[in-house]
């Protein structure tokens, strides 16, 4: 790290001090949901919040790292929004209702615009959801976000990675392949034409899906959210229940702008399980299957069975009914589309 | 950033998916904390906790960055413990007893040496105070670390900022110095003999005033770590409270092995006032000085008076009973000793 960053414990401190404070400032006068049960939020020591009786908390974080999490030509307000938006997916996940949040952020330099932008990214979707900004850390450093939400789930309730058992279905929220695709777009590696702001968008500003979390209470037998892609993240709950699934590549929902940019299907699919699209990905018992579609008609959104939970440990990938080969290092065949 | 450090973006996401699963069961492994409390730990989408009926929470967060808040060469197991003890401070400076951290580790390469060490730093305080590792985040990219602790609190009990009032005492636990002392020896600028260790110990691993915070509870009319320095952060109980304040430099309480280290008052007075030490400082009305007295004896810890609140706004400093200056911009005078 340059030594020119080396800025807290060189001697003059001051102008730091007082960047940090205008700049938290700027977050918190931006950021602006306020709750009842947040006694004490952004200004002293620690945050103190009243939890509501009866209820367990879930609580996440996540580190965006510029360059490696987002382009670093990202904007500063969709850096704002995706690092609270894949954190509510974690909650999401978890069928927990978000709350609170505390927000560590790392700037090169204490560049007010930059701030300003971030927390109109970051408060337009806190808005959204109800989370109120309650408490964090500012200091110098290459750029990063590290956010922690909690939010409210009933006790005994929580959608874990253990539950799938034999014969439970598959299922998906939403599209896949979006984000991965708008990434090619920003690395050049993709022409998407008019589909390519719904697909940036994808990448840049995923919608957590808190409300299908929600609802899947009771109902999903294992939910995780799709950050590091289909295969990747199917295998987690895989591991964690002892179980393993046939998956049918060919009922991965994919949307309009997807087909429309990518129209040849090998390409697509890779797209489809590149990860970075924050939807769910959950099993449930075959008998839930009528109130799935009633909550998919609820929410507005795409609920795709796209496989089966087995007794056998393992995953097997189908396309056009043939078994696709997978690679004993890791899914190999994943990574060949979006570089 | 480095292009070679763009990571989860590129095609070949496996190795790091197994890298970050591989570094988080070293965590989980070597911070043993186990807590009732804890519902579901590491290794879901998000952490499930209980939190006790009738209490509050208090939740800090404060990120670390190697080059800024350590130096570059710190031991990994410093920097585990440095993490969780400025988070405690917070904790402790509101009066709450910890209990749960979430991590956010962001690592050039998932070196799993370094790792063990930072695990083996942190789960040493961790166990200390009985912390428990609940869940996380472990990233690619420049080093750094982002703890979030939350503790519990009796409602209407914690130690605000904002309640110092016209004739409290202003107090400070322990010794103040020392870690500055420690930073100049390692850069080069303190030649400090036999009292080396015991200085880079308190810069290394601050001791968080769990304990004080706790006992302070009902007795402090404000608090606040000592993470900045005494004029910077007693300013913040004042311009919370709306009050000023006299402080007797003469009053700051010096170690054994800072005085004889620096020997010179003047410079050591530039140490005691640098920051970094975790100790609390406190207001709290004359009509509790028996109580602090039996408290600091209790807790085998010094608490020291070294001045006075006053409704006139501003900060008074004295030494040897003569006022010094304080320039407009800033508590220059500050950092002249320790660069």
């Amino acid at each position: 790290m340059a030594r020119g960053r080396d800025r807290r414990l060189t001697p003059s401190i001051m102008p730091d001090h007082c960047a940090e404070a205008d700049l938290i400032e700027i977050l918190r006068q931006t950021v602006r949901v306020t709750r009842d049960d947040v006694r004490l939020g952004v200004g002293d020591d620690a945050a103190v919040l009243a939890p509501p009786p009866g209820l367990d908390l879930a609580m996440a974080t996540d580190t965006l790292v510029a360059g490696v999490h987002f382009p670093e030509a990202t904007r500063a307000a969709d850096v704002g929004w995706k690092s609270l938006a894949v954190n509510l997916s974690d909650l999401a996940a978890m069928g927990a209702e978000p709350a609170w949040m505390l927000l560590s952020l790392t700037l090169p330099e204490p560049d007010r615009d930059w701030v300003r932008d971030f927390a109109a990214g970051l408060g337009e979707l806190a808005g959204r959801f109800g989370v109120a900004l309650v408490g964090g850390d500012t200091t110098g450093g290459p750029l990063s976000v590290t956010l922690q939400a909690t939010g409210f789930v009933e006790p005994g309730r929580v959608l874990r990675r253990d539950g799938a058992r034999d014969g439970d279905g598959v299922y998906v929220t939403g599209t896949l392949g979006d984000a991965a695709a708008g990434l090619a777009i920003v690395r050049g590696n993709l022409a998407a034409g008019d589909a390519s702001r719904a697909l940036r968008d994808r990448l840049d500003r995923p919608t957590p899906r808190v409300a299908a979390g929600r609802a899947l209470v009771g109902v999903a037998s294992a939910c995780i959210d799709l950050s590091d892609g289909l295969a990747l993240d199917l295998g987690r709950i895989l591991a964690a229940s002892g179980r393993g699934a046939r998956l049918a590549l060919d009922d991965l929902p994919a949307s309009q702008a997807l087909r429309a940019a990518v129209p040849d299907p090998d390409r697509r699919r890779d797209f489809q399980l590149a990860g970075d699209d924050y939807e769910l990905c959950f099993t449930a018992s075959p008998r839930h299957h009528e109130e799935l579609a009633r909550i998919a008609a609820d929410l507005g959104l795409a609920i795709t069975c796209v496989g089966e939970i087995t007794a056998d440990a393992g995953m097997t990938l189908t396309e056009q009914g043939k078994p696709v080969p997978v690679t004993g290092s890791g899914w190999r065949h994943f990574g060949d589309g979006h570089a």
